[in-house]
Formats: structure tokens, C-alpha cells, sequence
């Protein structure tokens, strides 16, 4: 670094560059979008793959329900445009981790299309991975692991997407994952080896 | 990581720690907030305390108004609630890259005492650093690296911190760096000592 005089401070912009930082960790930055309804299984999904991912040294982070919506999005209702909001707001942090050289994994509904194509358009091509967690609705129900389907059905919930809300399903998503047919194991590894054969495991 | 059946998802929380991630990456995860007036060199010298901690493998990353203003929080504006809010997400944003392991820094005016007490609040004791980027108003308007004294002199901006609007001097920051008096490389050389003093350049 040159010396300079602090009172002629020029703009050192990017003088780390995400490449460089990928160099160090061994990997690319990569935002891993799962997407899916409540219940399926996209958080527990995330955090098996990124205990896969841990065990080979590499550096991931899970943005989820549980960091994001008592923190950062904490004044966030339900509404069509809180939802948007919630997802673009979570996009633009995705797209901070990976610039960072992060393997970033986002576990929310994310229930519209335009919502999920606008967090891909932040992202350079390829680095943007949408995983559409398939299960059917009444799996799904049948799990209802935090009770929410019964308070849907009951009225106690609205706007809840699959009953009283709208869940607009993938198109085109890098990977389908129905965790009624896979086990945990086995999803984790469809993530893991997908993210190994697009060379992001390496720098 | 057990196998198990997909129809029985348990949550799997948390099975990567903040510490794993520390030991992996040879540093602790922490907040340096840079905050000071228009024009002090927040965003120099977290970029040259970027490049010096980079020399040494350690990874850092800046948030600043160039990738937080036109994205996560471009729906802000200037007025107090806005800068609130502003501050407010940044805050949180800053919290889950500590989380993640990485040196995080923030370089933003944040003007407001009790907002910068709000982001320190989101962090344990010990992992939030407040650098106070200290120059006199007179060098900062000289400096004017972006011209942005001459137009909110002109009445062109208005709420302009220090010209306009308040700037509260930190009355406790861990580091007070008076850019006025200590070069750029002086002034990051600073930062990186107290880092190592603290133990967060190893896990």
C-alpha cells in the first residue's frame, strides 16, 4: 500500500476484490435459494447441507426465519408487499455474503416469481442456485412442525401461503428437491454435489 | 450427521457455530464501526484496514454507501427516520457477518448516538468496535471529495451532516483516529493493533 497523505485520501475502491477472498477460502461466493412451502423442509435442508459443507472446511451461512425475522426484517408483516419487501431485503444481503465469498443459503418461502427472479438478477449468472423444496400440501400439513397449518385452517393466521395465500412454484429452479421421496441425507448430498460439479467447492 | 427418514424433519439448528466458522478462518467474527463526518475517510481507511488484514489471510468485508445505499437500502432517504432506519439495517446486516466469522466494517456517517448504541447493542460485549474517524469540519469541507459541502452550502442538500443536520461525537469509542493528523497506512496500522491486541486475528 502506498503511503499518502491523509490530507489528499483518495478512493481505494475494491482493493479486495471478491476473487481474492474466494482465493483464500477455497470457493465461490454462491447464493443458494431454497424455496418451498412452510414445512417442507428448506431450513433443515440448509443446515444439513451446510454441515456437509463444514465437514470439507468450507464457509457457508444460513439466513433464515430464525437471523432474519427478528432482526433485519423484524418490521415486516405478511402482506403481499411485506412479503416483497422481506425477499428483496434478504436478496441484497445474499448478494453482500457472496460478495463476500460466502456460500449463502436463504430458507424462506419466497412464494411469488417475480420476487425470486429479482434476488437472481442481483447475482452474476451461475451464481444464483434456486432449490424449489417440492413436497405436496398435505405432506406438508401433516408435518405442520410448528402448528401453523392448524392455526391457517382455523382462521388464526391469514394470508398463509398454500391455504389462504398463493405459492407460486418454480419454473425453471436449478434443482427440484422433494423431501417426501429423499431423505435428509440424500437432499444434502443433490446440493452438495451440484454446487461441486458448477466448480464453486474451489477457487 | 444421522440419517433420517424425510417424513420426520427435526430442526437441526445452529449444528455450525459462529466458533466453528472462527476456527476454520483463523479470526473472530466482529463489527468495526467506522462513523464520522462527510469527507473523514471512513470508507479509506476501512478499505486500507481491508487490504492490510488481506496481506495476512484474514477476511474482512466493508459495507458502505456504495453497496448498501443503491441496494439494501435504497428505498431510504435522508430524512432522521430514514437515517434510523438506515443505521438500523446495517446494524443487523453487520451482526450476521460477524456471525458468519467475518471482520465486518461499516463506514457510514451514522450520526446519531443513540443509533450507533442500538447496532452496538446487537452485539456480545467485546464484538462491536466503535472507530471514531475524527476530523475538524473545516478539513472535511476542504477535502470534499465528492462536493457535497459546496452544494449543501449552496442549499443544494439539505439535512447535510454538520452543515445541516447534527453529528453526536462518540463519547466512548474503543478508537479515536483524527485523520488530520495520522496518514492513511498510520491510521489502518492502528486499527489492525487493536484487532490483534483484542485476539481477533486468531481463532
Amino acid at each position: 500500500m502506498t503511503e499518502q497523505k491523509a490530507t489528499n485520501i483518495t478512493w481505494h475502491h475494491g482493493a479486495v476484490e471478491s476473487a481474492d477472498r474466494e482465493r483464500v477460502l477455497g470457493q465461490k461466493g454462491v447464493v443458494i435459494w431454497y424455496t418451498g412451502l412452510s414445512g417442507s423442509g428448506k431450513s433443515t435442508l440448509a443446515h444439513a447441507v451446510e454441515e456437509k459443507l463444514f465437514e470439507t472446511g468450507k464457509i457457508s451461512y444460513v439466513l433464515d426465519g430464525d437471523n432474519i425475522r427478528h432482526g433485519l426484517n423484524k418490521n415486516l408483516g405478511f402482506s403481499p408487499e411485506d412479503r416483497t419487501e422481506n425477499i428483496r431485503r434478504i436478496g441484497e444481503v445474499a448478494k453482500l455474503f457472496a460478495e463476500c465469498g460466502v456460500i449463502t443459503m436463504t430458507a424462506f418461502i419466497s412464494p411469488y416469481r417475480d420476487d425470486r427472479n429479482a434476488a437472481r438478477s442481483l447475482l452474476p449468472e451461475g451464481s444464483f442456485v434456486e432449490v424449489f423444496v417440492k413436497v405436496p400440501l398435505d405432506v406438508a400439513e401433516e408435518r405442520d412442525p410448528k402448528g401453523l397449518y392448524k392455526k391457517a385452517r382455523a382462521g388464526e393466521i391469514p394470508e398463509f401461503t398454500g391455504i389462504s395465500a398463493p405459492y407460486e412454484e418454480p419454473e425453471s429452479a436449478e434443482l427440484v428437491i422433494d423431501t417426501s421421496e429423499l431423505d435428509l441425507e440424500q437432499s444434502a448430498a443433490k446440493v452438495v454435489d451440484y454446487l461441486a460439479q458448477q466448480g464453486k467447492l474451489s477457487a
